[in-house]
């Protein structure tokens, strides 16, 4: 039996950002995909509060919530660090990852998948947090320091996901003349060696939210 | 000037955490009391993003978010722990704080503030949340170990500020008869040594959230 296994679903960014900290480590586990319409009893069972992947299981022990598992790993493999040394620098990859993973991907997240009044709102909210980090990103590669780590691979959905949706939904929020330094980000982002080689395949994302749009907007 | 300064609001449940953090490790500081209705200078340049309360700053450096200030103390100074030291223990403690953090609080906060039929949704769930925390805290006097720590100290809301929302509001979510363990470890927590001198007035509080609820129904 494996010592690390993963329960995720591979086109997911929130298994993707367990996985990139994972390889980074360089610690071997057993990737499990789960049917989201038909979860496991070994997912139920793991994480029975919010009944979610990713869910990382260590030496038979359960751990929820992707970013608290990367705090996990961090915290238990050997190799690279995730999060920097400093304590200064650490809060501010904390303050960035907390801002990616909450506020902009519940923003964005109704803008893209929301109706009517809820959805122009966070379409304004949405260009007001692409805004801020057009801003931080100015001549930045990294969103502290010079590695790439916590606050980054929290980034995963912004960078990559992002872009499909839109593309999926035909809702455009992102624009090289409004946010100049977001999209060279971004691009520089999904071509760097931590990341490249471990993004799902672009066209099969495209069809599984152009099919999940497609349905959602069908008549009942 | 002193090296730790702190800009909240004394009776916010979000300030008293750092100040909690800060009163365990023994670190002296400068409380700097906010008005939220007409926001300092130095509120908004050390928080430019999220512009809230609390904000620690430590050698001039600004370190915002109440759950990323009390990693940063416990990282940056010495005295007892306010997280596990195992991994496992710091991901169920990080878990648990993140639970009551952004889950509970965010409901229960649409539950009393909210209306008609928002509100009407965010009481059902919060009682589900309410049953989880009832469940997990049964027989337990702290969230995660032996000792009162990250997850409880994220607790305070829930623990104090909750039953006197409630009485401002008029609308109870928690009876002894639905969560008999979650009555029993919030009245053990209200006196428990680390807390009970720290808490705000009961009521001073009850008075100021009176006035809000009062506020809100006034016909404009």
């Amino acid at each position: 039996m494996a010592e690390v296994k993963l329960l995720g679903v591979s086109l997911s960014p929130f298994s993707r950002r367990v996985e990139w900290a994972l390889k980074i480590k360089g610690v071997e586990y057993e990737f499990i995909e789960e049917d989201l319409q038909n979860k496991s009893p070994l997912l139920l069972q793991s994480n029975p509060v919010h009944q979610k992947i990713p869910v990382l299981i260590h030496n038979g022990k359960p751990i929820s919530e992707s970013m608290i598992i990367l705090e996990y790993i961090d915290e238990t493999f050997e190799g690279p660090s995730i999060l920097p040394k400093d304590p200064y620098d650490r809060a501010l990859a904390r303050f960035w990852a907390n801002f990616l993973d909450v506020k902009c991907i519940t923003t964005i997240g109704k803008a893209l998948f929301g109706k009517g009044e809820e959805s122009d709102k966070a379409k304004e909210e949405s260009s007001e947090l692409l805004k801020i980090l057009d801003n931080e990103l100015k001549d930045k590669k990294f969103f502290v320091g010079d590695n790439f780590g916590f606050a980054d691979i929290a980034a995963n959905l912004m960078a990559f996901w992002l872009g499909i949706l839109e593309e999926a939904s035909g809702v455009i929020l992102v624009t090289s003349e409004k946010f100049p330094n977001f999209c060279a980000w971004k691009d520089e982002y999904i071509n760097c060696s931590q990341v490249k080689e471990y993004l799902p395949s672009r066209d099969v994302l495209l069809a599984h939210f152009q099919t999940r749009f497609q349905t959602a907007a069908a008549p009942k």
